[in-house]
């Protein structure tokens, strides 16, 4: 079942686009582990705050990228701009109106 | 630029399901007014929550969308199943590790 997470991150004042340009560097790599979608976004309204949507063929190839020693890297470089506070959810995909199943 | 809409919906309990039939109906409307993405969700953690990510063209297609007939009469066949307790967030796409650009 396709998994969804979707995520907020805070980060340090005026560290929001460091973390854009952090989060949107190109990857194979979550291509390769079954990421079917990763969208990197902001709102002017919460100028200190990423937000993220991925969508994963399922819930284990999520987890999986998560030891990803490039992904491992990736949140190693981004933790000094985080506060650490983090927000979101995560679903199981059952259907959509802009298709039939 | 492409917007995101990601919602919680709270159901009454034990209208999750009802719910999730209604918002995955099969809609041309939709594609035709620029949404690019709309999946409808569950969390068996969260038995009376109905998750959706959204992606649209731009934050005007999303709002466009909300007065369309087909909508209007979907929230109104909806209303009852909800307790009125919405969440999730808005944002912008700024860009995406899955492509160049």
């Amino acid at each position: 079942m396709v998994f969804a997470h979707v995520g907020t991150l805070r980060t340090v004042a005026g560290k929001r686009d460091d973390l854009v340009a952090l989060l949107i560097r190109r990857s194979d790599a979550l291509d390769h582990v079954g990421c079917l979608l990763y969208e990197v976004g902001v709102n002017d309204h919460e100028p200190d705050t990423v937000y993220v949507v991925e969508l994963w063929t399922n819930a284990d190839a999520h987890r999986a990228s998560l030891v990803l020693p490039e992904v491992q890297a990736s949140i190693a470089r981004a933790r000094p701009l985080l506060t650490g506070e983090l927000g979101g959810f995560d679903f199981d995909v059952v259907g959509s109106p802009l298709r039939d199943v």
